[in-house]
């Protein structure tokens, strides 16, 4: 099957541009849809100028940045002994670029298809579904395409300039690098943007002027529904883009120095991440068309739909996965790591579930715990929280045994391509919420009648459920993610894999990494409450100034209130972003001081850097899974209570949950999974600067 | 001078029982102060009563526990080839013994000063001050003077009968195992205890029966005021009883092996850490006489003389340290690696003052977010302790590169025996502040003049800061030791240092050791939950069921309620206490099972645990620093509105910073204080059972 090796990258290529056209086809579909009466429109039009304002104004914020670190690079690239290809910095530019493009039309069909999904409700339940889950599928569709497409077109460029196979590989990491820098801003950015702007929202307009949420006389409520697209379209696929790309980056490298993988078999270890990728798109796509509902179905039938499309999506990829393996002849060992890596995502998705749908105990328990006030609900939610790391982590732990057992790191880093495998799929239920969220505030601010508003909601929970599921999912491939970069940066180091494990520089590295992970999340806590504080400040200065505002006769300025937000989110993330890509580089740099033998070169080596990255994985993987977890049970319990149960709506154990649920907000959709990105920012850094240690060593 | 180091043992016994006898002395003086008169007696003996019944079946459990791991260390050490040596138990047992009995004196002590100091401060603050001090003296010289008399003794005993020097220096490690399992009951149970006591008293006191704190009617109150002696004096004390045997048995095992000390230095470098222990104690006993105030002292005078007492004797450890770091020709290195260690635990003190006293701006900006509500106070107090732990951390990786730098090994061991060196003057700090803190109990229980509650008021919050600052100094050591044992347990292995770093058995051993902390604390916040809802119940039995009770006619039954907390806290510590015994045990037997060349190896080795060991260290102390000072802040926060700030008590300022309180009481007495066990537990456990690992490696 050598013409298979060969060809894998036009495979791929080829794969990932059909990929692009039917995401694109899709998105004419939802925009040939019913888009609602006028006043539906107005609102949908004043959330898409919102949304372009956020856009706008990040992406000239990720310019810049990508710019200071593109003439970087090339500097780096350009200097006589550095190790590095100067061509690395095509491939960062490029991962940026395909990221960026990425999250663009994911956000721009999102925000295009609420008022739709809302029109569509007002016909069926299905209708509704269909609409919202497209959009969700153009977003996950996208991200995976765009990426296999970005680091096919490269593997072609950068192995004919790059005579180098090892060289090239590691330019490669460029585009992880490159695709880390919109996840940045979009996932720590955006995460303090959606919080900002619904806290702002619920502090003045619930609190103070005792108006419902989504009425449209709030300034911050536009704010407050690109928020959602921002947080969980923009920002997860961002994320989840950049896991993608990574893992199958670090597969690649892995496989190139001959980590895991037969002398004879290198190419195909090679070919091999690039095929699964392919035939998980394929199989995505084609799945999308099982999630499909009945009328008048309750919300087990919905979460049904929606898991017999991922579920048969991975069963297939595991078929595709054991074909391939045996068509490369790369030995039952890649294939049984592939598919732990595939099976401990489904399994993190569960666990995660568990500890916060209130279907399960747990989050039962916490509800009922809120009888006994604030602080009660507090601790128990934080201790739900503490526990609830134990599964994901005895996940991980099992995965990764079982496939460096089965195939060395190479196993690691097919494992982590496996979790991945299904992204398309995955990331479309989880990028569908926030369409179901945003339709069912225009059935509101519409007043559209109760019926579409309960179709919505129905949808909307579900959603709910889905994006606690893919949070969990989000973590679990950025640790594998992390790990496979980890191994790839030690390797390619050529420093060997022999460390003293008593040497103070890994003690102290793995110090400096468990730190990291609670300043950068003390960081984005605070820095949500920094920009809600100024939105407040701004919604009052509306209902002051604006004559008629209250009464419904003039209409607020929305967009004064987004560019708040976005200005804040933006300011407020360099400080956070500042330190992780700081970290590494200052500790590479003083790791090449001391290597001259001075005295630095006692307490700071390349040992420090790995201390680093592992300590920092570990400690990010369980602070983050707490946050997710508990802030994901708290907004459950809150909805658990306002159900009807334990007294309702009003009651004093409604009250406490709230209490829980406010905590939870910047726990779980900004701090939380802002941790994914420093762990993998830091392991991506250190492997594009790894050939930089590597000289003279 | 080799003299000295021949006899530095006999030196270290002698210090040690002056040590034994000048406590005991105190303690008569402190026994014919002035009692009170017969109301203050009843209440005093009511906690006598409560403190005697809590330790006797507190040391009931501990006996059981101390007599199967006693038996299992004997078979281990009779069984041919396992490496260990039989005589292992006798230093398990004597740390066991030595531990309780200083726990025991101090605990007896501290409730017979109560009411001492109060019918003291009835005459001057002075004499208040210094009877409360005197009770702190007492422990912390007990605990101080009876580790270095068993090391000294079992030095003696083990030299003796086992011939090889490597294998006594292990056996030693017994004493250090044997603290554990006191601390682990006095710190772990006790911590349950005395917040199950404390919000079980107030939930139904303050709340329900709308009685106010400390109030005789309550029967829960006598709970409460042992709770306080349970963790601060008996809780504490076993803490650093046992970093304090474990730092120097550490550094004795490692320079016994001759890492980081010149081979004709290895006996100067075994008799260093006695040396200056014993130097350290006197010190410390000499400059507790610096401790005294002025009548009208304000809260700065208090400080100030307790500092003074803390300071001198850290400058004179300093300036023996070098004297006997010339005479005993260990070089400079040595002792910079000593004085490093000590710098750093005034540093983290600091630090630790920093984050959680009001007079700076972490707690006053906590105090001001109150106003937003209780979900702001309760994220920027999690924010603020997530902040907090970055100084500890660069604190101790400054101090572990330098000790390492300077000395190697033996270097970061003895930073931890420098930083410890003050132990007895610092402890007594610390112990004296439940007594100051019962005092002001029995004066508004036995309605004593309003000067007499001021005064004792005034050392109480001194006692806060000075409790809080020993947590921080608590943790500090914790992990120094840990790090130490953790060095004394790879070199104990004979496997090498050398390790694969991307060993999976490393990477997954890292993760499991993270989750460790998060688990054990989830359970230790949950029993305090349990425990205090059982005293709840009995509390309002007695208030339904005892005619005139409310009415004052009638006695409460306060034995009940010391019994109900003490068999909830031990019945509630099992399930932590056993995973943290477990995990290194389970891990060792498998790695042995796996050194056959069969498939377990693959999966669990030496090296399994190794990452165990520095992952639960790095997890544990970032999130212990974390919950002990966003539990202080938030305790101080409280008491600084509650002063007049903000619109003081009863504000919903107040109310918000009450639910924080309340969150931070488990956080900074229980789970937080109990990390530090965890940590210690793990790597004493493996450094006892290295012997073991270590045959036929």
């Amino acid at each position: 099957m050598d013409f298979i090796i060969a060809n894998a990258n036009w495979v791929s290529l080829v794969v990932s541009v059909f990929g692009v056209v039917f995401a694109l086809v899709l998105r004419s579909w939802i925009l040939s849809q019913d888009s609602g009466n006028e006043r539906m429109m107005k609102i949908s039009g004043a959330v898409q100028k919102g949304a372009q304002a956020f856009l706008s104004r990040e992406y000239r914020a990720v310019a810049i940045f990508v710019g200071v670190v593109a003439v970087l690079l090339l500097v780096l690239g350009l200097l006589p002994g550095s190790g590095m290809s100067p061509w690395t910095v095509l491939a960062f530019v490029s991962g940026a670029v395909a990221s960026a493009l990425a999250g663009y039309i994911g956000m721009n069909v999102a925000v295009r298809s609420n008022v739709r999904t809302a029109a569509a409700a007002s016909r069926s339940l299905n209708q509704g579904l269909r609409v919202a889950f497209a959009s969700g599928t153009v977003m996950g569709t996208m991200v995976v395409a765009l990426a296999l497409l970005g680091i096919s077109i490269l593997i072609f460029v950068l192995n004919s300039v790059i005579p180098d196979r090892a060289a090239a590989a590691n330019a490669l990491a460029g585009f992880g690098f490159g695709a880390t820098s919109i996840a940045i801003f979009a996932r720590v950015g955006g995460g303090i943007f959606t919080k900002a702007a619904d806290v702002g929202a619920d502090l003045v307009g619930k609190t103070e002027a005792n108006i419902p949420e989504d009425d449209p006389r709030n300034p911050a409520v536009i704010a407050d529904n690109v928020g959602d697209n921002v947080g969980d379209v923009a920002g997860m696929g961002s994320d989840l883009f950049e896991s993608y790309a990574s893992s199958i980056i670090a597969a690649i490298a892995i496989a190139t120095l001959g980590q895991g993988v037969a002398a004879d078999r290198i190419a195909a270890g090679a070919a091999f991440p690039l095929l699964v990728a392919a035939a998980g798109l394929l199989i995505g796509v084609g799945c999308t068309y099982l999630v499909r509902t009945e009328e008048n179905a309750t919300q087990e039938n919905l979460l049904a739909s929606l898991r017999r499309g991922v579920y048969t999506a991975s069963a297939l990829v595991v078929v595709a996965v054991v074909v391939l393996g045996l068509l490369l002849d790369l030995g039952l060992g890649v294939v049984i790591a592939t598919i732990a890596g595939l099976a401990a995502g489904v399994a993190i998705g569960y666990s995660t579930e568990y500890f916060t749908s209130d279907t399960y105990r747990p989050t039962q328990e916490l509800a009922e715990s809120s009888t006994g006030g604030p602080a009660i609900i507090i601790i128990r939610g934080l201790a739900l929280g503490m526990r609830s790391t134990v599964p994901p982590v005895a996940i991980v732990v099992v995965a990764v045994l079982i496939a460096a057992y089965a195939a060395g790191l190479y196993g690691v880093a097919m494992a982590a391509v496996g979790m991945l495998a299904t992204l398309g799929i995955t990331l479309a239920t989880d990028a569908y919420g926030p369409v179901a969220d945003n339709a069912g505030g225009i059935a509101e601010m519409a007043e559209l009648e109760d019926t579409v508003r309960e179709r919505t909601d129905a949808l909307d929970s579900l959603g709910n459920t889905t994006a606690a599921t893919g949070k969990g999912f989000a973590i679990g491939s950025a640790v594998m993610t992390a790990l496979a970069l980890t191994s790839a940066f030690v390797t390619a180091t050529g420093m060997g894999t022999e460390v003293n494990i008593l040497d103070p520089r890994l003690s102290t590295g793995l110090l400096i990494g468990a730190v990291l992970p609670f300043l950068f999340s003390a960081q984005t806590m605070l820095a949500v409450g920094k920009a809600a504080q100024q939105i407040v400040v701004e919604v009052r200065r509306q209902f002051r100034e604006i004559p008629g505002l209250m009464e419904g006769k003039a209409d607020p300025d929305y967009e004064t209130c987004v560019a708040i937000s976005t200005d804040s989110a933006i300011r407020e993330m360099v400080a956070p972003a500042a330190i992780a890509v700081a970290t590494p580089i200052v500790i590479a740099l003083l790791a090449i001081i001391g290597r001259g033998g001075n005295v630095i070169g006692n307490f700071v080596g390349v040992e420090t850097l790995i201390g680093v990255l592992l300590g920092s994985l570990i400690s990010a993987f369980t602070l983050a899974v707490m946050m997710a977890n508990s802030g994901g049970a708290w907004d459950n319990a809150k909805k658990y209570i306002e159900r009807g149960n334990l007294g309702g709506k009003g009651s004093d154990a409604h009250k406490a949950a709230v209490v829980g649920d406010t905590v939870g907000d910047p726990f779980k959709d900004t701090s939380g999974p802002s941790l994914n990105i420093l762990l993998k920012l830091l392991a991506i850094v250190s492997l594009v600067i790894a050939p930089l240690l590597a000289t003279g060593a």
